[in-house]
Protein backbone atom coordinates (compact mmCIF):
# COMPACT_ATOMS: atom_id res chain seq x y z
CA UNK A 1 0.00 0.00 0.00
CA UNK A 2 1.16 3.36 -0.77
CA UNK A 3 1.74 6.05 1.62
CA UNK A 4 0.21 9.63 2.81
CA UNK A 5 2.56 11.77 4.75
CA UNK A 6 2.03 15.30 5.73
CA UNK A 7 4.99 17.95 5.87
CA UNK A 8 3.80 20.78 7.95
CA UNK A 9 5.95 23.40 6.92
CA UNK A 10 8.59 23.97 4.62
CA UNK A 11 11.02 24.31 7.24
CA UNK A 12 10.98 20.56 7.89
CA UNK A 13 10.82 19.56 4.11
CA UNK A 14 14.46 18.65 4.57
CA UNK A 15 13.06 15.43 7.18
CA UNK A 16 10.87 14.47 4.45
CA UNK A 17 11.42 12.69 1.10
CA UNK A 18 9.80 14.31 -2.33
CA UNK A 19 11.57 11.96 -4.60
CA UNK A 20 9.01 9.94 -6.78
CA UNK A 21 6.01 11.14 -5.12
CA UNK A 22 2.86 12.96 -5.71
CA UNK A 23 3.34 16.41 -3.62
CA UNK A 24 0.43 18.36 -3.04
CA UNK A 25 1.76 22.30 -2.29
CA UNK A 26 -0.89 23.57 -0.13
CA UNK A 27 -1.46 27.17 0.61
CA UNK A 28 -5.58 27.98 1.64
CA UNK A 29 -4.78 31.82 2.31
CA UNK A 30 -4.13 32.50 -0.69
CA UNK A 31 -2.01 31.06 -2.88
CA UNK A 32 -3.13 27.87 -3.71
CA UNK A 33 -7.04 28.90 -3.75
CA UNK A 34 -6.06 31.71 -6.23
CA UNK A 35 -4.32 29.29 -8.51
CA UNK A 36 -6.95 26.88 -8.37
CA UNK A 37 -9.04 29.80 -9.19
CA UNK A 38 -7.12 31.50 -12.04
CA UNK A 39 -6.89 28.26 -14.17
CA UNK A 40 -10.45 27.55 -13.50
CA UNK A 41 -11.50 31.07 -15.15
CA UNK A 42 -8.96 30.44 -18.38
CA UNK A 43 -6.04 32.07 -17.59
CA UNK A 44 -3.61 29.59 -19.79
CA UNK A 45 -0.50 29.10 -17.46
CA UNK A 46 1.32 30.78 -14.14
CA UNK A 47 5.01 30.68 -13.54
CA UNK A 48 5.38 30.57 -10.06
CA UNK A 49 8.74 32.66 -9.13
CA UNK A 50 10.32 32.82 -5.67
CA UNK A 51 11.36 36.55 -5.37
CA UNK A 52 9.60 40.04 -6.31
CA UNK A 53 12.50 41.35 -8.61
CA UNK A 54 12.66 38.38 -10.55
CA UNK A 55 9.19 38.74 -11.11
CA UNK A 56 9.03 42.25 -12.04
CA UNK A 57 11.66 41.59 -14.40
CA UNK A 58 9.13 39.10 -15.86
CA UNK A 59 7.13 41.84 -16.63
CA UNK A 60 9.13 43.16 -18.87
CA UNK A 61 8.83 40.18 -21.02
CA UNK A 62 5.31 40.54 -21.30
CA UNK A 63 4.13 38.87 -18.41
CA UNK A 64 1.02 39.80 -16.55
CA UNK A 65 2.20 39.96 -13.07
CA UNK A 66 1.28 38.86 -9.84
CA UNK A 67 2.62 39.75 -6.26
CA UNK A 68 1.75 39.47 -2.63
CA UNK A 69 3.92 40.05 0.41
CA UNK A 70 3.06 39.77 3.84
CA UNK A 71 -0.79 39.87 2.59
CA UNK A 72 -0.99 42.75 0.48
CA UNK A 73 -0.09 43.00 -3.11
CA UNK A 74 3.14 44.35 -4.09
CA UNK A 75 4.23 47.77 -5.33
CA UNK A 76 4.40 47.12 -9.30
CA UNK A 77 1.84 44.40 -9.73
CA UNK A 78 -0.90 43.69 -11.79
CA UNK A 79 -2.54 41.74 -9.23
CA UNK A 80 -2.34 40.61 -5.37
CA UNK A 81 -3.51 37.17 -4.20
CA UNK A 82 -7.37 36.81 -3.60
CA UNK A 83 -8.48 34.91 -5.36
CA UNK A 84 -11.08 37.32 -7.21
CA UNK A 85 -8.47 38.99 -8.88
CA UNK A 86 -8.32 36.10 -11.06
CA UNK A 87 -11.97 35.85 -12.77
CA UNK A 88 -11.57 38.73 -14.77
CA UNK A 89 -12.11 37.59 -17.81
CA UNK A 90 -9.65 39.69 -19.82
CA UNK A 91 -7.31 37.57 -18.05
CA UNK A 92 -8.70 34.17 -19.86
CA UNK A 93 -5.70 32.97 -22.47
CA UNK A 94 -3.32 34.53 -20.70
CA UNK A 95 0.47 33.50 -19.14
CA UNK A 96 0.72 35.35 -15.53
CA UNK A 97 4.04 35.35 -13.00
CA UNK A 98 3.09 35.04 -9.23
CA UNK A 99 5.04 35.18 -5.99
CA UNK A 100 3.85 34.90 -2.91
CA UNK A 101 5.04 35.10 0.55
CA UNK A 102 5.18 31.34 1.38
CA UNK A 103 3.20 29.12 -1.41
CA UNK A 104 5.87 29.83 -4.17
CA UNK A 105 8.85 29.16 -2.06
CA UNK A 106 6.75 25.86 -1.64
CA UNK A 107 6.30 24.75 -4.43
CA UNK A 108 9.82 25.62 -5.87
CA UNK A 109 11.06 23.20 -3.09
CA UNK A 110 9.09 20.38 -4.32
CA UNK A 111 10.87 20.23 -7.66
CA UNK A 112 12.46 17.07 -7.80
CA UNK A 113 8.51 15.08 -6.93
CA UNK A 114 7.45 13.05 -9.48
CA UNK A 115 4.48 15.23 -9.20
CA UNK A 116 3.37 18.47 -7.83
CA UNK A 117 -0.12 19.67 -7.65
CA UNK A 118 -1.66 22.64 -6.19
CA UNK A 119 -4.59 22.00 -3.69
CA UNK A 120 -7.01 23.73 -1.97
CA UNK A 121 -10.50 23.58 -0.43
CA UNK A 122 -11.88 24.71 -3.86
CA UNK A 123 -10.99 21.40 -5.61
CA UNK A 124 -10.65 18.84 -2.73
CA UNK A 125 -12.35 16.34 -4.57
CA UNK A 126 -10.39 16.97 -7.99
CA UNK A 127 -7.34 16.56 -6.03
CA UNK A 128 -8.29 13.79 -4.11
CA UNK A 129 -9.33 11.78 -7.40
CA UNK A 130 -6.14 12.65 -9.20
CA UNK A 131 -3.95 11.37 -5.72
CA UNK A 132 -6.29 7.97 -6.28
CA UNK A 133 -5.68 7.71 -9.63
CA UNK A 134 -1.56 7.90 -9.01
CA UNK A 135 0.57 5.20 -8.21
CA UNK A 136 2.76 7.04 -5.81
CA UNK A 137 3.18 7.90 -2.24
CA UNK A 138 2.11 11.34 -1.03
CA UNK A 139 3.02 14.51 0.49
CA UNK A 140 1.30 17.09 1.30
CA UNK A 141 3.29 20.10 2.08
CA UNK A 142 1.68 22.70 4.03
CA UNK A 143 2.98 26.21 3.21
CA UNK A 144 2.78 27.83 6.46
CA UNK A 145 3.63 31.17 7.61
CA UNK A 146 7.54 32.33 6.90
CA UNK A 147 8.38 28.73 8.19
CA UNK A 148 6.09 28.21 11.07
CA UNK A 149 2.95 25.89 10.87
CA UNK A 150 -0.43 27.13 9.84
CA UNK A 151 -4.10 25.60 11.20
CA UNK A 152 -5.65 25.93 8.08
CA UNK A 153 -3.31 24.50 5.52
CA UNK A 154 -2.99 21.41 8.21
CA UNK A 155 -7.09 21.28 8.08
CA UNK A 156 -7.05 20.82 4.50
CA UNK A 157 -4.33 18.32 4.79
CA UNK A 158 -6.34 16.42 7.40
CA UNK A 159 -9.18 16.81 5.31
CA UNK A 160 -7.22 15.14 2.16
CA UNK A 161 -5.80 11.93 4.40
CA UNK A 162 -9.23 11.56 5.94
CA UNK A 163 -10.62 11.00 2.41
CA UNK A 164 -7.49 8.86 1.57
CA UNK A 165 -7.24 7.00 4.93
CA UNK A 166 -8.41 3.32 3.22
CA UNK A 167 -6.58 3.81 0.37
CA UNK A 168 -2.77 4.71 1.88
CA UNK A 169 -1.15 4.19 4.64
CA UNK A 170 -1.08 6.95 7.20
CA UNK A 171 2.67 7.54 7.64
CA UNK A 172 4.25 9.30 10.54
CA UNK A 173 2.55 11.46 13.32
CA UNK A 174 2.14 14.56 11.27
CA UNK A 175 -0.41 13.00 8.97
CA UNK A 176 -2.21 11.28 11.68
CA UNK A 177 -2.66 14.62 14.04
CA UNK A 178 -4.08 16.63 10.46
CA UNK A 179 -6.34 13.99 10.40
CA UNK A 180 -7.59 14.49 14.67
CA UNK A 181 -7.22 17.66 14.01
CA UNK A 182 -9.80 17.87 11.11
CA UNK A 183 -12.27 15.31 12.45
CA UNK A 184 -12.21 17.22 15.33
CA UNK A 185 -12.53 21.00 13.73
CA UNK A 186 -13.76 20.21 9.89
CA UNK A 187 -17.09 20.81 10.67
CA UNK A 188 -16.96 24.32 11.93
CA UNK A 189 -14.22 25.46 9.80
CA UNK A 190 -15.02 28.98 9.44
CA UNK A 191 -15.15 29.93 13.26
CA UNK A 192 -11.99 27.52 13.60
CA UNK A 193 -10.00 29.45 11.08
CA UNK A 194 -11.04 32.89 11.90
CA UNK A 195 -9.38 32.15 15.32
CA UNK A 196 -6.21 31.11 13.00
CA UNK A 197 -3.10 33.73 12.87
CA UNK A 198 -3.15 34.14 9.16
CA UNK A 199 -6.81 35.01 9.41
CA UNK A 200 -6.66 36.94 12.23
CA UNK A 201 -3.45 39.20 10.09
CA UNK A 202 -6.01 39.18 6.89
CA UNK A 203 -8.57 40.81 8.85
CA UNK A 204 -6.92 43.81 9.15
CA UNK A 205 -6.52 43.80 5.35
CA UNK A 206 -10.41 43.95 4.98
CA UNK A 207 -11.07 40.94 3.45
CA UNK A 208 -13.40 38.46 5.21
CA UNK A 209 -14.82 37.57 1.70
CA UNK A 210 -11.93 35.95 0.48
CA UNK A 211 -11.35 33.77 3.39
CA UNK A 212 -15.12 32.75 3.22
CA UNK A 213 -14.34 31.83 -0.51
CA UNK A 214 -11.06 29.95 0.33
CA UNK A 215 -12.93 27.74 2.79
CA UNK A 216 -15.58 26.85 0.09
CA UNK A 217 -15.44 22.90 -0.76
CA UNK A 218 -15.38 22.01 -4.19
CA UNK A 219 -16.03 24.93 -6.23
CA UNK A 220 -14.01 24.01 -9.03
CA UNK A 221 -13.04 20.55 -11.15
CA UNK A 222 -9.42 21.23 -11.98
CA UNK A 223 -6.25 19.63 -10.90
CA UNK A 224 -3.00 22.38 -11.27
CA UNK A 225 -0.34 20.40 -11.67
CA UNK A 226 3.48 21.73 -12.33
CA UNK A 227 4.96 21.03 -15.80
CA UNK A 228 8.05 22.66 -16.61
CA UNK A 229 8.31 26.10 -15.36
CA UNK A 230 4.65 26.72 -15.38
CA UNK A 231 0.97 25.39 -13.51
CA UNK A 232 -0.95 24.29 -16.09
CA UNK A 233 -4.47 22.54 -15.99
CA UNK A 234 -3.96 18.59 -15.35
CA UNK A 235 -5.67 17.32 -18.86
CA UNK B 1 -1.22 38.89 29.58
CA UNK B 2 1.49 36.88 28.68
CA UNK B 3 1.34 34.43 25.80
CA UNK B 4 1.52 30.89 25.16
CA UNK B 5 3.00 29.30 22.56
CA UNK B 6 3.97 25.88 21.25
CA UNK B 7 6.75 24.65 19.01
CA UNK B 8 5.98 21.67 17.21
CA UNK B 9 9.67 20.56 17.21
CA UNK B 10 13.16 21.53 18.27
CA UNK B 11 13.86 22.05 14.16
CA UNK B 12 11.53 25.11 14.03
CA UNK B 13 12.66 26.53 17.53
CA UNK B 14 14.95 29.20 15.19
CA UNK B 15 11.64 30.83 14.25
CA UNK B 16 10.28 30.93 17.88
CA UNK B 17 11.20 32.75 21.06
CA UNK B 18 12.89 31.49 24.03
CA UNK B 19 14.57 34.11 25.62
CA UNK B 20 13.33 35.80 29.00
CA UNK B 21 10.49 32.68 28.46
CA UNK B 22 9.77 30.08 30.93
CA UNK B 23 10.41 27.13 28.67
CA UNK B 24 8.61 23.67 29.29
CA UNK B 25 10.62 20.71 27.21
CA UNK B 26 8.06 17.82 26.70
CA UNK B 27 9.20 14.40 25.72
CA UNK B 28 6.50 11.85 26.70
CA UNK B 29 7.59 9.34 25.77
CA UNK B 30 10.61 8.66 27.91
CA UNK B 31 13.02 11.40 28.45
CA UNK B 32 10.81 13.84 30.33
CA UNK B 33 8.66 11.22 31.90
CA UNK B 34 11.65 9.74 33.01
CA UNK B 35 12.95 12.86 34.60
CA UNK B 36 9.94 13.71 36.61
CA UNK B 37 9.91 10.15 37.85
CA UNK B 38 13.55 10.24 38.96
CA UNK B 39 13.66 13.55 40.66
CA UNK B 40 10.04 12.24 42.42
CA UNK B 41 11.87 9.28 43.63
CA UNK B 42 14.55 10.99 45.19
CA UNK B 43 17.17 11.12 43.01
CA UNK B 44 19.22 14.59 43.43
CA UNK B 45 20.52 15.95 39.91
CA UNK B 46 20.15 14.73 36.65
CA UNK B 47 22.76 16.10 33.95
CA UNK B 48 21.23 16.12 30.80
CA UNK B 49 24.11 15.70 28.40
CA UNK B 50 24.13 15.88 24.35
CA UNK B 51 26.09 12.85 23.25
CA UNK B 52 26.59 9.27 24.29
CA UNK B 53 30.36 9.96 24.42
CA UNK B 54 30.30 12.97 26.80
CA UNK B 55 28.28 10.68 29.00
CA UNK B 56 30.38 8.11 28.54
CA UNK B 57 33.22 10.15 29.80
CA UNK B 58 31.00 11.46 33.09
CA UNK B 59 30.65 7.66 34.32
CA UNK B 60 34.86 7.91 34.90
CA UNK B 61 34.35 10.92 37.26
CA UNK B 62 31.72 8.89 39.30
CA UNK B 63 28.45 9.43 37.92
CA UNK B 64 25.91 6.96 37.06
CA UNK B 65 24.87 7.47 33.24
CA UNK B 66 21.95 7.05 31.72
CA UNK B 67 21.89 6.66 27.47
CA UNK B 68 19.33 5.92 25.19
CA UNK B 69 19.03 5.90 21.57
CA UNK B 70 16.46 4.98 19.20
CA UNK B 71 14.72 3.60 21.91
CA UNK B 72 16.77 1.26 23.40
CA UNK B 73 19.28 1.54 26.48
CA UNK B 74 22.89 2.30 25.03
CA UNK B 75 25.90 -0.23 25.27
CA UNK B 76 27.69 0.58 28.84
CA UNK B 77 25.09 2.58 30.17
CA UNK B 78 23.45 1.94 33.50
CA UNK B 79 20.37 3.05 33.16
CA UNK B 80 18.08 2.94 29.86
CA UNK B 81 14.81 5.44 29.64
CA UNK B 82 12.00 3.78 31.04
CA UNK B 83 10.62 5.31 33.97
CA UNK B 84 10.34 2.23 35.85
CA UNK B 85 14.67 2.07 35.79
CA UNK B 86 14.75 5.65 38.15
CA UNK B 87 12.55 4.15 40.71
CA UNK B 88 14.94 1.80 42.49
CA UNK B 89 15.84 3.59 45.63
CA UNK B 90 19.36 2.43 45.60
CA UNK B 91 19.48 5.50 43.37
CA UNK B 92 17.76 8.15 46.09
CA UNK B 93 20.46 11.20 46.57
CA UNK B 94 22.54 10.41 43.58
CA UNK B 95 23.78 12.38 40.47
CA UNK B 96 22.40 10.89 36.90
CA UNK B 97 23.93 11.97 33.63
CA UNK B 98 21.47 11.37 30.60
CA UNK B 99 21.34 11.71 27.29
CA UNK B 100 18.25 10.91 25.36
CA UNK B 101 17.41 10.50 21.35
CA UNK B 102 15.64 13.81 21.23
CA UNK B 103 14.81 14.86 25.09
CA UNK B 104 18.62 15.91 26.16
CA UNK B 105 18.93 17.84 22.60
CA UNK B 106 15.62 20.00 23.01
CA UNK B 107 17.15 20.93 26.86
CA UNK B 108 19.91 21.94 25.16
CA UNK B 109 18.47 24.16 22.84
CA UNK B 110 16.63 25.77 25.75
CA UNK B 111 19.53 27.32 27.35
CA UNK B 112 18.72 31.31 27.08
CA UNK B 113 14.96 31.26 28.81
CA UNK B 114 14.28 33.00 31.51
CA UNK B 115 13.33 29.39 33.00
CA UNK B 116 13.55 25.33 31.72
CA UNK B 117 10.72 23.11 33.09
CA UNK B 118 10.44 19.40 32.59
CA UNK B 119 6.98 18.61 31.72
CA UNK B 120 5.12 14.97 31.42
CA UNK B 121 1.09 14.09 31.96
CA UNK B 122 2.75 12.35 35.60
CA UNK B 123 3.19 16.38 36.38
CA UNK B 124 1.09 17.80 34.33
CA UNK B 125 -0.52 19.60 37.27
CA UNK B 126 2.74 21.04 39.13
CA UNK B 127 4.14 22.14 35.82
CA UNK B 128 0.46 24.09 34.96
CA UNK B 129 1.00 25.59 38.68
CA UNK B 130 3.98 26.45 38.11
CA UNK B 131 3.97 28.30 35.24
CA UNK B 132 0.85 30.26 36.40
CA UNK B 133 3.03 31.93 39.02
CA UNK B 134 5.72 32.84 36.46
CA UNK B 135 5.49 36.21 35.32
CA UNK B 136 6.75 35.18 32.07
CA UNK B 137 5.17 34.48 28.54
CA UNK B 138 5.21 30.56 28.04
CA UNK B 139 6.86 28.28 25.23
CA UNK B 140 6.37 24.45 25.15
CA UNK B 141 9.07 22.96 23.45
CA UNK B 142 7.85 19.14 22.33
CA UNK B 143 10.71 17.62 21.41
CA UNK B 144 9.74 15.15 18.65
CA UNK B 145 11.59 12.97 17.10
CA UNK B 146 14.53 13.08 15.36
CA UNK B 147 13.25 16.46 14.10
CA UNK B 148 10.01 15.66 13.07
CA UNK B 149 6.78 16.47 15.01
CA UNK B 150 5.33 13.74 17.72
CA UNK B 151 1.88 13.29 18.48
CA UNK B 152 1.99 12.45 22.33
CA UNK B 153 4.31 15.35 22.84
CA UNK B 154 2.13 17.92 20.87
CA UNK B 155 -1.12 16.53 23.03
CA UNK B 156 0.20 17.35 26.42
CA UNK B 157 1.37 20.57 24.91
CA UNK B 158 -2.83 21.13 24.43
CA UNK B 159 -3.37 20.05 27.46
CA UNK B 160 -1.44 22.53 28.86
CA UNK B 161 -2.59 25.11 26.54
CA UNK B 162 -5.87 24.17 27.75
CA UNK B 163 -5.11 24.51 31.20
CA UNK B 164 -3.68 28.17 30.32
CA UNK B 165 -5.97 29.54 28.02
CA UNK B 166 -8.05 32.13 30.07
CA UNK B 167 -4.60 33.12 31.80
CA UNK B 168 -2.44 33.54 29.27
CA UNK B 169 -2.49 34.46 25.28
CA UNK B 170 -2.76 31.69 22.99
CA UNK B 171 0.08 32.78 20.32
CA UNK B 172 0.10 31.17 17.01
CA UNK B 173 -1.32 28.30 15.31
CA UNK B 174 0.27 25.82 17.22
CA UNK B 175 -0.53 26.69 20.07
CA UNK B 176 -4.23 26.79 18.62
CA UNK B 177 -3.61 22.81 16.94
CA UNK B 178 -2.49 21.09 19.90
CA UNK B 179 -5.45 22.57 22.00
CA UNK B 180 -8.05 21.22 19.57
CA UNK B 181 -6.25 18.49 19.26
CA UNK B 182 -5.83 17.38 22.89
CA UNK B 183 -9.53 18.89 22.38
CA UNK B 184 -10.56 16.21 20.35
CA UNK B 185 -8.37 13.31 21.51
CA UNK B 186 -7.65 14.15 24.90
CA UNK B 187 -9.81 11.58 26.80
CA UNK B 188 -9.51 8.81 24.27
CA UNK B 189 -5.45 9.53 24.89
CA UNK B 190 -3.55 5.80 25.46
CA UNK B 191 -5.81 4.69 22.21
CA UNK B 192 -4.63 8.03 20.25
CA UNK B 193 -1.18 7.74 21.39
CA UNK B 194 -0.86 4.19 20.78
CA UNK B 195 -1.34 4.91 16.78
CA UNK B 196 1.45 7.16 17.03
CA UNK B 197 4.63 6.32 15.46
CA UNK B 198 7.18 6.37 18.32
CA UNK B 199 4.35 4.21 20.14
CA UNK B 200 4.83 1.62 17.11
CA UNK B 201 8.22 1.90 17.41
CA UNK B 202 8.69 1.31 20.86
CA UNK B 203 5.63 -1.54 20.93
CA UNK B 204 8.61 -3.31 18.57
CA UNK B 205 10.44 -3.38 21.91
CA UNK B 206 8.22 -4.69 24.37
CA UNK B 207 7.57 -1.77 26.84
CA UNK B 208 3.58 -1.65 26.78
CA UNK B 209 3.87 -0.66 29.99
CA UNK B 210 6.09 1.90 30.00
CA UNK B 211 3.77 3.91 27.56
CA UNK B 212 0.77 3.31 30.09
CA UNK B 213 2.63 4.91 32.63
CA UNK B 214 4.05 7.54 30.69
CA UNK B 215 0.06 8.46 29.49
CA UNK B 216 -0.55 8.91 33.64
CA UNK B 217 -1.89 12.64 35.06
CA UNK B 218 -0.57 13.86 38.25
CA UNK B 219 1.28 10.94 39.77
CA UNK B 220 3.91 13.15 40.86
CA UNK B 221 4.07 16.92 42.79
CA UNK B 222 7.04 17.88 41.46
CA UNK B 223 8.87 20.46 38.81
CA UNK B 224 12.12 19.25 37.60
CA UNK B 225 13.94 22.54 36.81
CA UNK B 226 17.37 23.39 35.04
CA UNK B 227 19.65 24.97 37.62
CA UNK B 228 23.18 25.55 36.00
CA UNK B 229 23.96 21.68 34.49
CA UNK B 230 21.55 19.92 36.64
CA UNK B 231 18.00 19.34 36.81
CA UNK B 232 16.64 19.44 40.14
CA UNK B 233 13.49 19.92 42.17
CA UNK B 234 12.12 23.15 42.15
CA UNK B 235 11.26 24.08 45.99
Amino acid sequence: MNKIDVCLTPELLHLCETENKNVVVIDILRASSSITTALAHGIARIKPVAGLEECRALKKQGFIIAGERDGKKADGFDLGNSPFDYMDRSLAGKTIAMTTTNGTMAISKSKDAAKVIIGSFLNKKAVVDELLRGQNDILLLCAGWKGRFSLEDTLFAGAVVKDLGHDFQVDHDAALAARYLYDGTGSNLPAVVENASHAQRLKGLNIQKDMAFCLTFDKYDVVPVLKGEFLIIKI
